[in-house]
């Protein structure tokens, strides 16, 4: 959710990891490195998670967190993912974030500034307990740094309750966008405004529960978000 | 992108279109009225639209906009969409507003406030030249209302590099979660503080493009967006 650049690209750039995960629109956008991936996954917690039943797709937007080289994705035991059972079933998981609106003077060359990750792998659940509870903490700190440390651990009720799946990051790749539009030649004299408009994610003040004592203190791990 | 609650659900609420498109886990949250689906698809611009090739998932974030009872989805023709050809193919599109972090007194309990949509249908290529027009319009107006009287329309060649989908919106769903966290009564008295943590999107003032002549005024169409 933050705007940060992404850090430098590796020289020399890294290839990409598969066929599929090639961009081939665009293709001067893109980036393969490991560096990369992980600053457009950790800039936000929620996303896009496609699966496939024959020719049906099925997208769902789900929180996540990462964990080093895998990514945690969390859900439900009731939910529709369950169907594809314990074993490992592909997914292609996506997180766009939108920076900003990229407005030209002609229609085609409008365009959006973003930071956008795709990987694609095979999903599958996480079963053992204590790499369950050491998952659970790493997504309550990825959205709140350090809260995972102040809040009643998940009981086993609880966790019989939760889904979590892992996704390795190693098939991914990134398309970033940034800077001004790009005018044709032609256009430039038009009396049009051109420019960008930008779009951050601004956290508000925030709106402590009905149920809390009056002057309680903020902790850290909310002020500080994200 | 704005916080706007959505309208009143309808007496009786309407009933899920279709049984891929029920809502299962928290069925509470769920709304299946037209009004709802299309505040939820108006609210935002970049969608995740998910195919499938045999059991292969591909998700792609895609700008689209609303048109009556229809979506467009804008690309191009590079991309790998192109493969599926002109024929009509099943797609799942879904569109999520993150709107708050819920931090509960319980790891278990947190939750996001959010607002979403998920359209399952065949999209198929818009191919007559007013239709394509039309199309390209309404995209440059959904993101800068009146936008597309000011620039520059597309012309041939420009027509012919963009590719416009349609998706009906009859199957859709879409789910909302507002409000503070809702604890366990165990846990009301712990020491954690509790409550929402506001995530809009805030636009940032419009950074002229370098190109752009002095003291040229930001046209209405930029200044009130979104």
């Amino acid at each position: 959710m933050t705007t940060t650049p992404l850090p430098p690209p590796p020289d020399p750039p890294a290839p990409p990891p598969s066929p599929a995960s090639t961009v081939r629109r665009t293709a001067g956008r893109a980036r393969y490195d490991e560096a990369a991936v992980h600053a457009v996954f950790d800039a936000g917690f929620v996303a896009h998670v496609g699966i496939a039943d024959g020719d049906e797709p099925t997208v769902i937007p789900m929180v996540y967190a990462r964990q080093g080289d895998r990514l945690l994705l969390h859900g439900s035991v009731a939910s529709r993912l369950m169907r594809h059972g314990a074993v490992g079933f592909p997914v292609c998981v996506a997180v766009t974030h939108v920076d900003g609106l990229v407005l030209a003077r002609s229609a085609f060359h409008h365009s959006v500034n973003y930071r956008s990750v795709v990987v694609r792998g095979v999903a599958t659940r996480v079963a053992d307990p204590e790499a369950l509870a050491a998952g659970f903490a790493v997504l309550v700190d990825h959205v709140a740094p350090g809260r995972s440390a102040e809040v009643r651990a998940p009981d086993r009720a609880e966790t019989r309750q939760t889904l979590l799946l892992e996704v390795p990051l190693h098939d991914a790749s990134v398309k970033v966008r940034t800077g001004p539009p790009i005018d044709d030649e032609r256009d430039l004299d038009l009396a049009v405004w051109a420019g960008v408009v930008p779009l951050p994610v601004v956290p508000g003040p925030p709106i402590p529960a009905d149920d809390l004592p009056a002057g309680d203190l903020v902790p850290p791990a909310v002020v500080t978000h994200p």
